[in-house]
């Protein structure tokens, strides 16, 4: 850097410091021309730039590609890079130097408004792509800001909902994705959230933003608040807030004056934030590229490019499809001519085009078959038209085949709300059933930004789930009908079979600003697979128009410390006939625990492209997070000595091929004894229980029955639960409290 | 009372007031013969006298009446009552001054070792059918315990583990069987648990001994800790344990008289506990009979009219029950030679007789029936004998009819260690499946404390689940089986098909000493009534030899002040051939609520005897507490305004009759607003939202598009989730925080 930013700062007043600790207005910093510090533009958009010209404004045109679910379905690492690279490109031309995205909150609930633009329920899967997406944006000199940090799972009463969250979950869960996001792909800047975690605004939340990202992650960059996330601009600035945004009528830079003069903060503290701004700052104004342009409909072909690579096939009897050219094709769905490719709020992107599924469709069979289309229902209201359904019919009727378009209208999912329910409109369920009775070559293909219920499950052949994909889905949807490409995308979540099967049910969304998460570690297929419930479609799911098959195993090691790494590898090969895509997915299971752990986690995955009869080898390396949990005895990420299973998976309940490996931990954890420790805890540590053994046969002495050896371990046994203390209330006088003190004196030394 | 316990007291020195707070030995307290302070005995047995001479010392014959967990499957309050007041005569008879009973903690998981001497996973249920036996046995002048006070729900690590229950849990659940014990019935003692409650061991916790059970619920008697609950003993009589079990080397008294001297605890606290312990004390010797005695035979016959009432018919196909009294009746299983009728630990009673059901059977069909029987397995191994099962099939080839005893020995049920799964031996499931290919008439009878998984389910045409029954359990399965009564037992606690299905299976039993309480108020029918799912068999389940019909729900109010009562009457009719009895079941519902509220919850059980063509008119009286849930932010128990559902069920998924009733709060909660009330809680509040209006209007005003009165109810909607900071905030300059900090203030005068 070309700037000597701590000089910068000895030469800033109090005032000018502090005002660079809020937004000029809605999108930029605040410039200060008497030191030649520049502003730079922020604007939203994890799918696709959103940048308005002011508050409320229609925002200039840009690439729509698939939103975060719909990235998170493709599982593929450089298709997550390659987003985020053209959607760099665009900011460059558009002068726009921080992209607020991506974002990694866990999809808890079903519900939550915003889970379109959110990856995963698994925190690996969530935060590997976004580290790529990252890296993609980042590579064009543009910054991103990785959001909403943190706990940010519902919409409901969001900017004042405080969300209770034991530590476990927290690092295990719903911190995990920020913190490889972070470690991995170091993004410019990190946005807190609006609600509280456990009872502390997440903008003045020490442990948060200082402890935990800043200084155990070495994060970096800037931390900025949501828009309108500070409660108090003080507190938050000491927590490690640095950026308030947008422009609050300057009350919060009064009050970071007030608290340095009066001493309530030092001024080192607002040094601190000062500085992370200003290197910021001058890295993207350094990293700008002047008069960038970028070709439009260069960047449409890479969003149906990366469109294709994320839809799932839910299910195909009969090889319905892909699609052949010819006969009746009816196409029947208003959703086909309006194509629902994105969600509601800051991330609704003002596409440059959009593809029109019955055109594509019409272009790619020109000639060859012979394209209908009915409407079937009101994009704008959920009640059921007959007339709709009957003209739909009609058209069935006489077709070969029938492909209805359904999901959610996009006013279902949106930042700011979350949705009622997990069902499709009525007159989307309807529609189907209806037409199941009068063509049985039926194919549904779905847009919605999370799970929905399937009460229609059994009646079309083939379900394509397209999720929400972008500008180019029309094109994409036509390139997987048709196999164009085969689908290869896996579900990046759990669809249970209904509302109530969700773990976070019982307490979602709270009650008044109270959110508790109760089921702690047990989300998504975490807890689906512990509880043992059948599920509508599993983590991990997606069918292909090929076939793989998985060989060849290997562990380097049986036995490992947990400082070292693991590398496994594993055979696939394309045994159908035609070329696709498989992912590689790679479990983790402890095998006997005495701390509470998930049936098995994912730690690994990759995306592999074969021709028929190709095969690859797929290599994954494994540290000690692929085998360890946040031990909240310690503090610290802790291996328990073990034997583990490693899986190998086509989904998460499709498990093709294991292995085992024993870890041992180099983590010593020292035992300390006390009046409550149990004689079965001293049973299971051999020195100590050398020491016990007299005592105990004092003890036993007390009880004619028990005299032998043998009859004081069976004793023992027995015994197991009782605490030290129990010695004395029942040794009838033979131990003294003096004597269970020395014991205790002589285990703990 | 003729004894002038404060003037007693008064002539104490330190140290006898202090040797009153512990035992004399296992059984007894301490007398003092200076004064005239007599010894009492304790003794354990919730469902018969288990009256040991020393320590591990075979104990003295006594009946042996059915379990807790069986008495509660008869939903009969009276017959509580009745076996109480027989065991209060043995007590007598005995010389037992105070019976360590009822146990009424909540059946939370299925695994739990004591289940079999607990009621109900419904604390309604349990604190009835508790507060009954109470009644019955104290109607003799013996007292009883109430036990284990409080959240001993499991014996994995029960001495030291700390139960984590957040306070609506303990209060709807945990305590609430207790408290209706206690208010109903009035226990001479409560014994604590072993177990810490949220960090603090039972026994020495303030808010359990002293403010909840003392202060709240106006317990006047002693508490004893369990034996050997005592962790501090200082600690423990300032928080409200009076009396420390059994005698401990007179350590726990000396630490007493140490804290007195020293000015630790102040001498009142000291004789507080003594004026309670005496006063129990001379109210047990006044109540003493000299010269008790009880007849053993009649005590018999009680424990088999009490059995037979508990049992219940979870399946009769074809009404193959009530056995006709002809052909060849094959009874198979160790069980009905070695019955199975209690549990481990504590509360194991040494029968005056036991009853063998083959004997019985064969007397209750002489001369009518023939009676073969097989072994079909051990009762001391899981493994299955093939030889043994050969030797059943043989047997049931012949028979015109097949009846099974199966179900759990009795060493997979006791005090001391919880089951690890909640399967039959393989032995029982292996014998059912064997048997029921060669003979289609099959009956099976289940001898079990708490549920079982049955992947047998349907082979035999009927099921009786008849508990834990007692000494005279072979007669009273006589009884039913042949018709000499119809059952009319209910399930006291749901049937999951799987474990995994259980509320409590993710986190329990905990991890080391730790188990958190993380379903919550989702305890037993609450859980699988709110998740909708499919259970083996629901709470409150169970088949007649007769059928009722239910007409004419009436309720005396529309609507009601949650300070009156709500009179509700139902008619009840025996529309089939024989006579019997029904359970009339309550069960209230909140129509909508602002809190997490169970779907419903049972509020009233009536048992009512029918002749056939009978009818009876059953009247239920509803006060706050059966509409009430304790809210946590006021810490009182509280109704929200609203429409209630009365349910009358045949079981908690059968419910016949509905009708509703408007309830209104006469709790006013003060609202009081801050920077972080949301705009939608103004909303929802007339007198604030007209105060709080202009402010709106000043707001959106920076909004070219919200001017009208219209687009201001609709910003304000679309605004509901904003914090009033956000008008600061977002106001760009309109709105100061001068301008936020007047409303509050007028909001709030």
């Amino acid at each position: 850097m070309s700037v000597d930013i701590k000089k910068l700062i000895s030469q800033m007043t109090l005032e000018e410091k502090a005002s660079l600790c809020s937004g000029l207005d809605f999108w930029h910093t605040k410039p200060i021309e008497r030191l030649g510090i520049p502003s730079i533009r922020m604007s939203d958009g994890p799918h696709g730039l959103r940048k308005e010209e002011t508050m409320f404004s229609k925002t200039v045109p840009a690439t729509c590609f698939p939103t975060a679910v719909t990235i998170a379905a493709s599982w593929d690492k450089s298709l997550a890079e390659k987003m985020g690279k053209a959607i760099g490109e665009e900011c460059q031309a558009e002068n726009v130097q921080i992209l607020l995205g991506p974002g990694v909150n866990i999809k808890r609930s079903p519900l939550c408004g915003r889970n379109f633009e959110y990856y995963s329920e698994d925190p690996l899967l969530a935060g590997e792509l976004a580290a790529h997406f990252i890296k993609g944006v980042q590579s064009e000199g543009v910054g991103t800001s990785l959001k909403h940090f943190a706990a940010n799972n519902q919409e409901h009463r969001r900017l004042t909902v405080n969300a209770i969250i034991d530590e476990r979950t927290l690092r295990e869960i719903y911190l995990s994705a920020f913190e490889r996001a972070v470690k991995e792909a170091k993004p410019w800047t990190v946005m807190c959230s609006y609600n509280r975690v456990n009872g502390t605004y997440a903008s003045e939340n020490e442990f948060l933003l200082t402890k935990v990202l800043k200084e155990e992650w070495g994060f970096e960059g800037f931390v900025v608040s949501d828009w309108g996330a500070v409660n108090d601009r003080v507190m938050g600035l000491s927590a490690g807030l640095d950026l308030q945004m947008p422009y609050d009528g300057g009350y919060g830079d009064k009050k970071i004056i007030e608290a340095v003069k009066s001493g309530k903060i030092p001024e080192e503290v607002l040094d601190r934030a000062v500085e992370r701004i200003l290197r910021i700052v001058f890295k993207a104004i350094e990293n700008k590229k002047e008069n960038a342009t970028y070709d439009k409909e260069t960047h449409h072909k890479i969003a149906r490019e990366i469109a294709r690579e994320c839809f799932v096939l839910l299910k195909n009897e009969g090889d319905i499809l892909p699609l052949k050219k010819e006969g009746k094709i009816a196409l029947i769905g208003a959703f086909a001519k309006n194509p629902q490719i994105q969600g509601g709020g800051s991330a609704h992107v003002n596409p440059t085009m959009v593809d029109d599924a019955v055109e594509e469709i019409r272009k790619m069979v020109e000639g060859k078959a012979e394209i209908l289309y009915a409407d079937g229902y009101h994009i704008e209201k959920d009640e059921v038209d007959e007339r709709l359904i009957e003209e739909a019919k009609e058209v069935a009727k006489v077709a070969d085949v029938v492909v209805i378009f359904a999901g959610l209208p996009e006013r279902y999912e949106s930042e700011g709300f979350d949705r009622p329910h997990m069902k499709m409109p009525e007159s989307h369920n309807r529609l189907i059933e209806e037409i199941s009775k009068v063509n049985e070559n039926l194919v549904v293909v779905l847009s919605n930004g999370a799970p929905i219920e399937m009460p229609w499950l059994e009646k079309p052949k083939a379900i394509l789930e397209t999720y929400r994909g972008g500008q180019a889905w029309g094109g994409a949807v036509a390139d997987v009908l048709f196999g164009v490409v085969s689908p290869s995308g896996k579900l990046p979540e759990t669809f249970p079979k209904k509302l109530s099967d969700n773990p976070s049910y019982l307490f979602f969304p709270g009650e008044d600003d109270r959110v508790e998460y109760r089921e702690g570690i047990f989300v998504g297929y975490r807890y689906y697979d512990k509880k043992e419930m059948e599920v509508l479609f599993p983590f991990g799911y997606g069918l292909s128009y090929t076939t793989f098959e998985y060989s060849d195993l290997k562990l380097d090691k049986k036995e490992m410390r947990d400082d070292e790494v693991l590398k496994v590898s594993v055979k696939v090969k394309n045994t159908g006939k035609v070329k696709g895509k498989e992912v590689v997915q790679l479990y983790v299971r402890d095998v006997e625990s005495s701390y509470i752990r998930p049936e098995k986690e994912l730690k690994g995955f990759e995306k592999v492209e074969l021709e028929p009869g190709e095969e690859k080898e797929v290599v994954f390396y494994l540290d000690k997070r692929a085998f360890a949990f946040y031990n909240i005895d310690i503090k610290d990420w802790y291996v328990e000595d073990g034997d583990f299973e490693i899986l190998i998976g086509k989904s998460s309940r499709d498990i093709v091929l294991r292995d085992k490996v024993f870890v041992k931990s180099t983590t010593k954890i020292k035992r300390t004894y006390h009046i409550n420790s149990t004689i079965g805890d001293i049973m299971r540590d051999p020195i100590a229980w050398e020491k016990f053994k007299d005592i105990l046969q004092q003890f036993a002495s007390a009880f004619p029955a028990f005299s032998s050896e043998e009859a004081i371990m069976n004793f023992a046994e027995m015994m197991k639960y009782m605490p030290l203390r129990s010695l004395i209330h029942f040794g009838q006088g033979k131990i003294t409290p003096e004597i269970v003190e020395n014991l205790l004196r002589e285990l703990n030394s």
